[in-house]
């Protein structure tokens, strides 16, 4: 049997948190793109992986199901290799915490102002600066945090700086000034300068972008009503911005 | 030194959760009070509990550190108790899984629905369809995911169906039916006849209702905005509604 692990997915902070991880535990791994703009993710061959219709999916020899949600897949991978998430206490609910924060707080509510950020501008004023606010007190507790903390969950790298490193790249993206944040941007720049990091960057990158651009290019409006989860009761919004991101 | 747990927190699903674990576990605990509707989860002492600012929050004497996050705060009384985490594979990595699809998506997602609920009616109509239609995808996939199997991982009760059965409860005061769900509904109905549950919500009751109502009906116009992370860069909005609930 072979022992490579398939990781389903395109170029998200989500599905690059597990190239990352798949990296720093030198496992031998393939990537799969898939189509999220064409729809793949709701094909009844990708809903067997995963019924929530999202990446990235890890189909791991070893574990013998495809598992889903990323948070639980890098948990995994650091069990199975014993890496990344001590197994003495305080240290590891420390870790699980902080893996939280980035699970329940910084990827949903940075997605929310993705979102905002991608109708037409002015159109959604309060949700957009909803999501911003609350963003913006995300990124100043990641910098409050690596000021008294060299990374995330105390002395040591772990899945939650690895969980959150792909998301913390939105900063300047999202309006802020990285010159107010320098704790955030000097964590983010040790963690850019790991070796694992950027086999992990370069390899998602051609696994990923162009495939990914192709079929964002040539979405239908039907095509992104699904990807943003827009059902005929929801009001029309224009969403072709993305297409040429 | 004591062995009582505390738990700091208030009515919500994210604490509901946490008493339901203790129950179950059969551990000596203490519920606190947070007045988040005056603010109380900002106070100095409460950050250095939490810097995010949220319930629930545990002290542990056996952890010896305040833990936040409700699904950290799970996963840490699961292994403290060795129960509801299986320690064998596949069943683990499902387990935490199923977690991460409350944490990373049913919370944060009812939790958009339910402050858009909130606003005076017809005002963020988009907002509120968006998170509308999305929480309904989420019903029914707890709904389906019911239908091949007993509990949300698999075979067994395990802390996946804690965290989820209180976002469970939304389901009528959001606007679906529950003949529509038949087996999230039977399900719910499962975890609602376990002792422990019956002892974790009066408990959550005595400890937290009055107080919070109390709060809640007192909160200024400022209180609010704090509540809602609404700061001067976000349109106002009238947030009086959630003083009546």
């Amino acid at each position: 049997m072979s022992e490579t692990l398939i990781l389903h997915g395109m170029g998200s902070p989500n599905v690059i948190k597990v190239v990352i991880m798949l990296e720093e535990l030198g496992l031998p791994y393939e990537l799969r793109h898939v189509a999220v703009f064409s729809q793949e993710q709701f094909d009844p061959e990708f809903l067997k992986l995963n019924p929530l219709g999202k990446v990235p999916v890890l189909e791991d020899p070893r574990l013998g199901i495809p598992l889903a949600e990323s948070g639980a897949i890098l948990f995994w991978l650091a069990e199975r290799g014993e890496r990344f998430l001590p197994s003495q206490q305080p240290a590891r609910a420390e870790v699980m915490q902080w893996l939280m924060v980035q699970m329940a707080n910084i990827g949903p509510m940075f997605g929310q102002l993705n979102h905002f950020n991608l109708v037409p501008a002015g159109s959604e004023p309060y949700a957009h600066a909803r999501y911003r606010a609350i963003s913006q007190s995300l990124y100043r507790l990641l910098d409050e945090r690596l000021q008294a903390n060299e990374w995330l969950a105390g002395a040591e790298y772990s899945i939650a700086d690895i969980a959150t490193y792909p998301w913390a790249g939105y900063l300047e993206r999202h309006g802020f000034d990285g010159g107010e944040h320098p704790r955030l941007v000097e964590w983010r720049d040790r963690i850019a300068a790991r070796p694992a990091v950027q086999r992990a960057l370069v390899r998602a990158n051609e696994a990923f972008t162009e495939a990914a651009n192709r079929t964002r290019r040539a979405a239908s409006s039907a095509d992104l009503d699904r990807f943003f989860n827009r059902t005929p009761s929801v009001p029309e919004k224009d969403y072709s911005a993305v297409k040429n991101m």
